[in-house]
Order: C-alpha cells, then structure tokens, then sequence
C-alpha cells in the first residue's frame, strides 16, 4: 500500500485527486484541512485537522503514518485579493510550507507534488501557449509565492535529494468547486441556476486556459503511477477561451440568463494558454472537451439543485 | 537636493557608495542601519538607528524628509549559511522588505534601488556569461529571498508606479569589507598580513565574477545620475577568476603565505561570470583591471594594519 497524504483535500481540486486515488487499489489516503470543513469521504480517508502554520499539529500525522507521497494544495489567498496583504500571504503560505519541507526531509517523504498555479506564475504574457521554461513575472502575491515555494522546493531536492513533481495548472473547473471569488464557469453555471445576473470583469475579451477537473485529477494519477519526478509540467487543455466564448457556450444549453460588464482590476491578467507539449511527452493525455466539460458540471448542479429543493420541501 | 536613504549604508558596499554619492553636490544622504554599526561619514550624514523589521522606527524617517531614492542594501543571510534557517531569512529579509514597499508607496517615494546578488539567483549555470534574462534556480535561500524580493518591487512597479532598479552585482571586494564570512579577496588579503594560513573551500577551481567595490560604487552612481529605470542589471567586470588564479595575483605582490585546502559545501556553486552587455549598454563603463584593484587594497589594508599598530604603541 502506497500512503498518500493531501493537504487541503477536502478543496475543489483535491476533493476530484482524492476520489480519483481511492478508485486505485493500492492507495491508503490520509487527508489534512482546515477545521471544519466537511469531509465527504467519511471513513473511506484518514481525516486531519488543523492549522497549516501548527507544525507540531501536521508533525502528529507524520510520526503516526510512514508517508510516501505529500501532495500540497494549500493555498490561503486568491490572485485578485493576495495583494492587499502580502504579509499575510508570506506568513499563511510561504512559511508553512517551509516547515512542511522540513517535515518532509526529517521524516523520509519520499515525494512532494506541488500544486503550482499555471494562471498566474507566468504573469502578463506575449506568447500564444506558454511553455513552462517562459519567464515567470506575477502581478500577483498569490503567484509569487507560489513561484517561490517552487524555489524552495527544488532547493530541498538539491540538498537532500526529496523527489518532487511541481504542476502549473490552468482554471480548472467542475464538481466540488465552491467558491464564489474563483472558478468563473461554476460561479456563472450556479448563478443562472439561481436565477441571478452574471457580472463579468472587464470586456469579456480575457483567455484562460479552462480544464475539467476530472481530467485534472486523471492525470496527477498517471503522473503519480508513472513515477514522473523532479520536473515542472503545465497541466491545462491547451486551448484558450475568452470569458465571452463561455457564454456563448453555456447559452446553447443553459436556462437564459443575464449578464453584465464591470470595470477590470489590474490584477486581471488579459490572456494565459498553457504549453501543454511536455505533458502529452509524459503520459497519454486524451482530454474532455471544455463544450462537455462544461455541461457534465451544468447538469450536475442542477441535480444537485434539485435535490437540494427537495431536501428542503 | 536629492535625499537619498540608503539602508544598510554602513556596510561594505553600502559605505562605498554613499562616500561616492557624498563626493556628489547635489545628494542629502540619510542612512539607516542596525544599533551599534559605526558610522564612518559622522554628520556628513544624517544616521538613523533601528531594526530593519521596526516598521514604525523605519517610518519616522519617511515622516520627516520626502526621500527620492531609496537604496535598499539589507541582508542578515549570507549564502552560505542562510539554509540552515531559512524561516528565519523569510521573517529578518522578506517579511521587512514588504513593509519598506509599502512605506514607499505610502510616502511616495520616487524609486528604490535594490541590491539583489548576481552570485546567487542564478543558481548552477552551463552558460559562459551569465545575461539578466538567464532562467534563476538558486542553490541558498539568501538567493531565492534576494529573487522573491526582485518580484515583490517589479510588483509594486505595476502596481503603484513605483520606479525602481534591480542590480545584481557579482562578488566585490575593497575598502570597508569587514566580514570573515564571505569576500574572499577581502578575508585572504587580511589572513596574509596577519601571518594565518588561508583556508580553501574545495579545489579552489571554482570560478566568479569580482568587481572592485569602488566600480561598483561609481556604476551605481553613474546609473542614478542617468536615470536608469524599471530594469534589472548585472553589474561585474564580466571577467571570471578562479580562487586558484587569485592566489597567482595575490603572490605577485603580497608577503609569502601558507594555504590549505578543505571540503567543499553543496552551496558553493561551480561557477558564475555575469554577462555585462546590458551594463555596458546603459552606461561607459571603464573598470580597474582586478589586478589593480586587488593592489590598491592589499595596500589600504597594509597602512590601515600599521596606524593600528602605531596606535596600539
């Protein structure tokens, strides 16, 4: 049995990576997150809860558990918001994630996937699709941070040999997702359910490099059955679509809605494609189209909805 | 007037660059630094005393005088050392460096100056001179910390508007180098007078970049006095020196001495020579040769050894 510990498991992406690993035989899933947050897979997990920045607290798991693989999806900030406190991003972010490193070494993990951010490491760009040796410029603490944690991480494998797999993703999207400040598809899909008006910052003309999160949580499964190691990948469709071929997408099976532009932040980068090249060099990649995607996700809202509305009846 | 605020300015490099900025008419020089660092230039400047980390302490600076240019010269880290408590690089180097942003931004300073380290953001490089968009894997925390800062000020650039000039200088050496922990043209030259046997770290094949201090101090002189902004700049001599080819100049000229060599360290990185073409095309540069430069301060530090003497007669 292979022990796999996530951190924030029970968010949007490690809820679909964790459901996607216990379909495996031969995963044993232990799961940290912040208290209070429910954890869906009840006894199918070895549930943890805690503070990120309590060392002694995560230590706990490590001594109880001989860890093969720390998969870390923590992250306590948003792009758009992360700049308004930078202290804060560093002291909730940057620091725990050096005592987890240490964790790491001194208790003999033999892995650390990093859940990078492909959306914003790279910062305003120039190039169609964005392989992932481009520059890196954030405008964003969010995505400096997340560039430096890349940083340290590579340097504990310089010094004392930790194999590592950091990933740049795109905007994933799908079940679990529930934020209303990210993850523009399901906050529209769970807006027109809702009856209400969707706002979109800026003129719509922005691209993002969408992928389903299903596809997200497949391909960390082959890249962790693959044995993939020490190296930086991009993980998105490949494709771009502007926030206005969204809607023209959700409009051809959605309830009518209405929509409406507000003025954009400077924090809103205009256009980020992922390089996908050196993922398809690593493993078969066969990826659901986003037109699908996107309505796998609508019609799963709306049966939870639905259910909801019975729920309540 | 220009008021110029350097922090850190009693240090080795901070020291020669406000004696150049002072030689200047038109510059009020204002220099904060740690309690209990001499201050050599006495009410030529106006000296500030205080932690780095003090916010308040550092803003009462910014209350009384409307500063143009900040030069920000702080590091409590030094390479070498700075991986065994990286936590501690983040709160002493990173955490204050935001702050002092956010007082600039605040107090609508006209740009900062940041002293980032051509010797350790590249981390282990193929190529024979390293240019300024050259991929930056850092081997030492200082590194990775000196580099996050680089992306919080081009941050705040796109942010605020703040102008700003990154230079990343190679390894320099002369007047007012004091440390025993790195500047090792400095620490041999002061071993040779004082008759110690210098010890060699590896095969003293390993190659960088020295520049004479004062260069260095003209240069940036040189750099403010054109207005050069919004850049990041390698500032060396573009020349590489091994440890064993400074032995060879060092025994043309010095008093006879003993060496030994010792095991390397995995934070010593092979080699780094800064391509300086960008430098060269901003500014006319005419470097001391490192011959000479290493002359002129095996004689400083030889005078400065004898008054010593003569005092303590």
């Amino acid at each position: 049995m292979r022990k796999i510990l996530v951190l924030g498991g029970l968010g949007f992406i490690g809820s679909n990576i964790i459901e996607k690993l216990l379909s495996e035989n031969d995963n044993t899933i232990l799961v940290f997150d912040f208290p209070g947050v429910k954890n869906p897979f009840e006894d199918k997990v070895f549930m943890y809860y805690g503070d990120f920045d309590n060392e002694e607290g995560l230590e706990r798991i490590f001594k109880t558990h001989k860890i093969d693989i720390v998969i870390h999806l923590i992250s306590t900030t948003v792009p758009f918001e992360s700049n308004s406190n930078i202290s804060y991003d560093i002291e909730a972010n940057l620091l725990p994630s050096i005592k987890l490193l240490n964790l790491c070494v001194k208790h003999n993990v033999g892995k650390i996937i990093f859940f990078s951010s492909g959306g914003t490491v790279y910062g305003i760009v120039n190039q169609e699709k964005i392989p992932e040796n481009h520059p890196t410029n954030p405008i964003s603490s969010h995505g400096i941070i997340k560039l430096t944690i890349e940083k340290y991480i590579q340097l504990y494998h310089y010094l004392y040999g930790i194999n590592f797999l950091i990933v740049r993703p795109g905007n994933a999207f799908g079940p679990y997702q529930k934020s209303e400040k990210q993850g523009v598809i399901n906050v529209f899909l769970r807006k027109i359910i809702r009856g209400e008006k969707l706002i979109i910052r800026g003129d719509g003309e922005s691209v993002r490099d969408y992928i389903y999160v299903k596809d997200l949580a497949w391909i960390i499964n082959e890249l962790i059955n693959k044995n993939i190691n020490n190296t930086i990948v991009n993980i998105g469709s490949g494709i771009g679509l502007s926030v206005n071929e969204l809607l023209s997408i959700i409009k051809k099976f959605a309830a009518p809605f209405e929509f409406e532009y507000i003025v954009g932040a400077k924090e809103d980068i205009p256009r980020i494609v992922l390089n996908i090249n050196k993922l398809a060099s690593l493993i078969d990649i066969n990826l659901t189209s986003n037109e699908i995607g996107i309505l796998e996700t609508y019609n799963q809202l709306i049966k939870k909805d639905e259910s909801q509305k019975d729920k309540s009846n």
